[in-house]
């Protein structure tokens, strides 16, 4: 991973530190292809009112948005905490082609955890996968956001 | 399966046809608790260039708001399509009780065809699914769309 991918995990990371003040599970998700951030998103479920409304959810849609199409094929999406089977079949459905996320997410990560949902050999496609990158960051963000609300 | 189940489906169906109508692959999605409908929605992924804008998770979407919150316990979707990895996990973070779909997708089905998100054992929280119902007309539908595209 380069120190590009540095870079836009540090952005990720801000935005889920920006959801944590606003009382959200502290995830957050920045889509960019090559050096472009194409979009960037935290955690907005309570806010909207939507189960859907995860970091990753809000950046593809905002990066479909702003390419005047929902393929984004050739783009990565950085992202601080593994991504739940929800939101790894959205990636999927994107066709984003490279994911990093830094945490992994033992109890419920669609990225290889408990399902391979961007890596089964029985669809149609797949997405790279890298992960760890500033994984201490984000799982400390995690962690004293659920210590905090105990 | 009830004879309100069907009437909900009819509904979905009928989401599809007006997806198809527009362009869109045709797929549909009602969510109701008990009798009273919270949201009907079909496809919206071309129209809206946002790869996330599957049928459910827009009809999730809008059943939120209508709720003033994002869990949906206690509420059926009915789909015209099994739902693809995304819109399983989706259906599965919005807490719905139960699933009801038409036809089954066996190259992408993500509610017991290619992958089981939904009834995942190892997940904190389960699904109830069935499926089946009004199959034959939703599948007429989808490859009826796919012939005419040819």
């Amino acid at each position: 991973m380069s120190a590009d991918d540095r870079a836009m995990m540090r952005a990720a990371l801000a935005e889920a530190r920006a959801a944590a003040a606003r009382g959200e599970v502290p995830v957050g998700c920045v889509i960019a292809r090559g050096p472009e951030v194409l979009a960037a998103a935290g955690n907005e479920r309570e806010a909207r009112g939507d189960a859907t409304a995860h970091a990753e959810v809000v950046a593809i849609r905002d990066a479909g948005i702003a390419l005047g199409g929902w393929r984004l094929d050739g783009a990565t999406a950085f992202v601080t905490l593994e991504p739940c089977p929800m939101c790894a079949g959205a990636l999927w459905q994107a066709r984003i082609t490279r994911l990093v996320y830094a945490a992994a997410d033992p109890k419920a990560g669609g990225a290889g955890s408990v399902m391979d949902i961007v890596r089964n050999p029985r669809l149609p496609h797949r997405v790279e996968v890298e992960s760890g990158l500033l994984a201490d960051e984000a799982g400390a963000l995690l962690r004293e956001f659920f210590a905090a609300r105990r």
